[in-house]
C-alpha cells in the first residue's frame, strides 16, 4: 500500500487500478479565468480539482471552505487549483446564472468550470468520464498528467495537505488510482457531508 | 431598558419605537404547508420569522441551522416558526424553482414563504414593510400580534432562547421594538455573517 | 409536563419529584469574590450553578465557555452565576492551587467555590447533597430558593437561555425537579462530553 | 524561500538560520512508553514534537486534538510523534501527578515526556535549548536529525500535513530552520491560542 492510499484509509473510496491518464475536462464555460483551461496545457504542473454542486450542503459547509484554504496556501505556487460544477440533479435550479451569483456571494476566486451536460442523461460528461459517484469529489493529477487520487466525500486537511505535498515533490511512491468503475446516473441523496448520485433503474 | 433589548445589547440593530402591530405577510407561494399562512390566523400564538436568502452565506452557515434547532425544540409547542425568502438581489438565480431545490437539499421542514416581489424595485414587499436591512433578519411577534423584535444579523442561541421564552410566557416586560426607519433598497454586500441591502442612490 | 422539562427532553437526566428546597452549598474556599457566598443570602434572586472539574474535557470544551457566555449576557442583571469545583477523582491533581492556576489561564471571572471534601469518601459534600451524577452538571434555583433544574451533561444554549428566562420572569409553570436519588461515589469515566461518577462496589 | 517556509508564511515564527542539529531532549519521566526515548535512537526516522502545557488553553483546544489526529494518521508509519510538557509557569499546579491525570482524562496515547526543570530559572532545559517562545510549539526533525521546523503557535492542518509529508519523503528542499535566538524566561501571558513566555526583567 502506498502513502496516499494509507492516508485515506477508507477502501471504499478508491479503486486500486493501474495509474490512468487523466481525462481531459469537458467544459464550455469558465469563471475566474480569462481563457479556457485544459489539463493538456497544465502538463508539468500538479492539478487539484474539486467537483461540487452549489446546492450540495456538504460541499458548501466543508469542501469549498477547504478549497479556499488550499488555494490560499498552495495556489500561488506550482499547484493548479480548479473547481468543477458537476450538476447531476436539480438542473433547473443550478443554472450557470445561479452559479455565477453563488461564486460571487461565496467569494470564490479560483477558476471554476461548468461540467458539460450530457445529451442522454442527467450526469455531465466529465463526471461520467471519471466515474464520479457524487459531490464533493477530489481529483489529484500529477505533473505527468496521471490521476493519482479520485476520492468521493470530504478529505481531512491533514491528509489532503500530505497528498498535495506528495504531488508537488513528485514522489515516486504516489499511488496508481483511478475512479470507481461504476458511472453515476440518476437520483440523488444528500446527507450533511455529500450528495450521492445513484444509478438509474 | 427592557429584558430583550438588554439581551441583544447592540443598539445598532434596533429602533426603540412604540410597540407596533406586525404587518401582515405578503406571500404568494408557500413550501412545507398545505395551506397559506397569515399572521392574522396565528393571533394568540407567538410567531418567530426568519428572513433569509438561499445565497446568503451567513444564513446558510449560521441562521438556518439555528432555525432547525428552534423548530425542533419549540416548534411542536405553542410557537409558530416560519421562514421568509426575501430576495433583494440575484433575482434570476434565487428563483422559486431554485428555492424548492434548496429546501429539499437542506432538509428544511418548517413552513417557508416567498416574499412577494415589488413592482417598482428590487426589495420585496414584506421586507419593505418591516424596514429590513438585509439577511438574515429575525422577527418575533407576541400573542397579540405586536412586533417585539426586529433584528438584523445573527443572534446567539442563548439570547434567542431567552427571547422565545419571554414571548411564550407572555412577559409584560417585552420591549416595544420596530424595525429601522430606513427601507432596504438596491445593491447588496455580503460578508460571512450577513448580506446588507444598501439604498439606491 | 412543564416547559423546562420539555426543553430538555432527555428523561434520564431528571427525576420529577416534588419541588425541593435547594441545599446550602458546602464551600470553604472561593475565587473571584471578596466574601463567601451562600444560597441563603441570594434568596430573592435566581441562581445558576455550574459544577465542573478542571480535568473534565467536556467541561473545558463546552460548558465553561457556555458559562462565560451566560455570565456575560445575564450576569450583570438579576441572575447569580456560580461555579462549583466538585472533585470526585484525581484529588491530588485537582488541588486548590491547580484550580487557581486554571481559573487564571482560562480567564474565568464569575465566582467559583470548591466543594468541601467528604471525610468518608471521594465525593464532596455538595455533590452528595444534590445527588449529582458527575460533571458537568447544571443547577438552577428560583427566587424562592427552590431547585428547578438538576441536569447532568451539557445543555444546548437555546434550551438553557429559555430556562434562565423562565426563572428570571418567575414563571409559575417552572417544574419541580430534584436531583437523581442515587449519590455519586467512586470511580470516574469521562467521554468528550462528561465525566460520570460511578458508585463504589 | 523553500516550501515549508512558504507554507507557514508568518515570518515572525521562524528564524532562517543554517540547518541545525536538533538538541537531544532533556527528559527524566515519560508516559505512554515502556522505555525512555532519545532523538539519537530515532535517527533515521522523522520526528514531530509538540510542546505544550496542560493549562495552556490553546494547546488543549487546538493543538492536542491536532496531535491526536497526526498520531492516528501518521503514527503507525515511519513518523515518530512525541509530546513534551514544557512547564514555564504555575509549576506547583502542573506537576507530574497532575499531568498523569490530564493524560488519562484527555486519552492521549502518544509518548509524552516532562521537560527537565532548570536549576536556575522557571524555563525547563529543552525549552531553553531550542529557544522556544511559549506553548504550543511544534518541532519537526528530519531523518538525519536536523531541525527543519521550530514554530510557535498553532499550525493549520493543511500546512502541517504538507510539512510532515515533506520530511517523510525526505525532500531535499526542506528548509534549514532553527528556533528564535531569544530564550524564553519568566512571566506568562496566555490568549486563546497560545501562552507566551516573556523574558525576565
Amino acid at each position: 500500500m502506498n502513502s496516499i492510499t494509507a492516508l485515506i484509509g477508507d477502501k471504499t473510496m478508491f479503486d486500486h487500478e493501474p495509474r490512468a491518464k487523466a481525462h481531459e475536462l469537458s467544459v464550455d464555460q469558465w469563471f475566474n479565468t480569462d481563457s479556457p483551461i485544459t489539463l493538456n496545457a497544465l502538463l508539468g504542473r500538479p492539478v487539484l480539482i474539486h467537483t461540487f454542486q452549489m446546492l450540495c450542503p456538504g460541499c458548501v459547509a466543508h469542501t469549498l471552505p477547504q478549497m479556499k484554504r488550499v488555494y490560499e496556501l498552495f495556489g500561488k505556487g506550482d499547484l493548479a487549483v480548479l473547481g468543477l460544477h458537476t450538476v447531476f440533479e436539480h438542473h433547473d435550479a443550478m443554472t450557470p446564472t445561479a452559479l455565477k451569483a453563488f461564486i460571487h456571494e461565496y467569494k470564490l476566486t479560483f477558476p471554476i468550470g461548468i461540467d458539460r451536460p450530457s445529451q442522454t442523461g442527467p450526469t455531465p460528461q466529465t463526471m461520467t468520464a471519471y466515474g464520479l459517484r457524487g459531490t464533493p469529489s477530489t481529483l489529484l493529477i500529477d505533473r505527468s498528467g496521471h490521476l493519482v487520487l479520485n476520492a468521493f466525500g470530504h478529505i481531512d486537511d491533514l491528509a489532503l495537505g500530505a497528498m498535495i505535498q506528495s504531488v508537488l515533490s513528485g514522489a515516486e511512491d504516489a499511488p496508481a488510482l483511478s475512479g470507481p468503475s461504476g458511472t453515476a446516473q440518476g437520483g440523488e441523496v444528500c446527507d450533511e457531508n455529500r450528495c450521492v448520485a445513484t444509478p438509474h433503474g
